[in-house]
């Protein structure tokens, strides 16, 4: 029995949370599920987006599944990681039958530092302008490089690239770049390279077989990951995972999608395989494999899928036809 | 006759610089060339990778065409954009026959600031890693989305697109957007939107037709001008402008290929195109569009291009086939 707290937030966040419950009800795992409260609509009815009652209710859990938020999601979500330090931010680039991907077989994933860089928030005003502060600490660097290389040897994959602009930011990813050398001498088996963000943005699209494990700081990941949803076809099929030493916070990468929000047309895919990384996450690894084989046959298959994969189905009549083939 | 400093660099640099002036021979406008040094070869022998003479070269130039430097290209290229305050890095993204483009009639244009953002080379290292500034001055923000608005009614292109994360950077990024509008007031045809640089590096390959012109800061400009790069193919058809009020200085986004150096098999289209873009600067459009045309039909043709283009001719064999059609 896993104590997950649940977090469907808004607009569609709410509709994909209810096919992925309705779905994991099928899964021979059990869950205690906790509610809480986060994102615009719960800042509409009290003034804050992220209540300090959610975060302990976080805290308190093994994991969470969080749905999406609208305006606020910024707030809500990068606070989470760092009052949470989910350090790290997994993001498979994975393409999947019956969708938009413009490569077939691909299958990479990008870790990505989930704490510092950019999103510190050391902005200040100044009389010409504004100056933001990009922060590489040597602890945050070691901990993400070697979840990478622990993370590619406990699935089996060959070889993690670490991903910097070191020619123009010298000494911040300079500093990337040399603790990932030196994490990987733990790592004598596991292939390595590295390369810019620029030349990865272009080899994503020229050459993406060439990426196994990328590693890189929080903002490139932010970019280069969008950019691989890109490659296989959109938003509505990638998954996300926040991880840190003590939780796991799963979520699609998506947001609350007000423009279709309400009308239960919204597809699940990507909420259905966060809860595929929170199946890995918590070690239930046949679940997880079950779980993503039942929503790659309907991808396969193609009858029962939502509109923005060709087909008619409700955001429920898709869980549904996922939950059949458990 | 236009005075115009020549810097061919290292590797591939020199031989595409040899091609392009080869090409421009049979253009009906008149250069007064002055060669200068910079780049790894230079350090070589004496130390430095940019010395002063070739900025002062540049300096008293009304045009420069580089070509390329191996790993000294991020101290002789950001130096010379803040020394000589070139503050527009204008990068077409354009789909031409014959390439590995993903998509026929891909056509916009981005431009990026080329002066500070995390360029200014503000670094510390301190006690638990090391912090880089990024910098947005008003000023600077003012300048680039001015000129983007009037390359777009100098163009005939119908919308711009500031891009950026101010979600997250919302001083710095909050400065730069708010700047937008405010200059966007003076062109009130002008169609207009904002995007976050993730959802961006995403729209690239999903929906591209959305872009027109994009204006950016520098780093983001960076990574997804390179990106825009692997769109249409790869770095081989890719010219940029670096542009200030007093010079241009032009050169391909691909570097110095110490791999194919030596071989005379280089693609010189990059550079040639880069020639194309320091015509438009000088306002010999017609030569421009000429010049442009020749190279267009000699890759329709297919016939006589480099190996990267599935062609088996030499640097210099192209050069001469593009230049027979002028
Ligand atoms: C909502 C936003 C702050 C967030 C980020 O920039 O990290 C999102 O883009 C993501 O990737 O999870
Ligand atoms: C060489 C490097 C410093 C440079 C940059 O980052 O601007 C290059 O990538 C470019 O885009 O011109």
């Amino acid at each position: 029995m896993y104590k997950i707290a649940v977090i469907p937030g808004d607009g569609i966040g709410k509709e994909v949370m209810e096919a992925t419950l309705h779905v994991l009800e099928a899964i021979d795992v059990e869950f205690d599920y906790t509610f809480a409260d986060a994102g615009d609509e719960y800042m509409e009815k009290t003034g804050v987006a992220l209540p300090q009652e959610t975060v302990d209710i976080v805290k308190s859990s093994q994991a969470c599944l969080f749905g999406a938020a609208g305006e606020s999601a910024a707030d809500v979500i990068v606070k989470m990681r760092q009052e949470l330090d989910l350090y790290v931010n997994l993001r498979p680039v994975k393409s999947y039958p019956g969708t938009k991907s413009l490569f077939d077989n691909l299958d990479f994933v990008i870790v990505r530092e989930n704490t510092e860089g950019l999103y510190i928030g050391l902005e200040e005003e100044t009389e010409e302008g504004a100056t933001a502060l990009r922060v590489t600490t040597r602890k945050a660097a070691e901990k993400i490089c070697k979840y990478a290389f622990e993370y590619a040897k406990k699935t089996g994959r060959k070889k993690v690239t670490a991903v910097h602009k070191a020619n123009v930011l010298k000494k911040t990813d300079g500093l990337f770049k040399e603790t990932f050398y030196k994490v990987a001498e733990d790592y004598p088996d596991m292939e390595l390279d590295d390369r810019y963000v620029d030349a990865t943005a272009m080899f994503f699209i020229t050459k993406p077989d060439m990426f196994d494990v990328i590693v890189t700081t929080n903002l490139f990941g932010d970019i280069l990951s969008d950019e691989g949803a890109g490659l296989v076809g959109g938003l509505g099929l990638i998954p996300s995972a926040n991880i840190g030493d003590k939780q796991g916070l799963f979520e699609p990468v998506h947001g609350s999608a007000p423009r279709i929000a309400g009308q239960g047309i919204a597809n699940p895919s990507a909420m259905i395989l966060s809860a595929v990384l929170m199946l890995d996450y918590l070690e239930e690894n046949e679940a997880a494999r079950k779980l993503e084989n039942a929503l790659v046959d309907v991808l396969a298959e193609g009858n029962v899928v939502t509109v923005d994969l060709g087909g008619s189905a409700s955001t429920m009549e898709m869980a549904a036809e996922i939950r059949s083939k458990l």
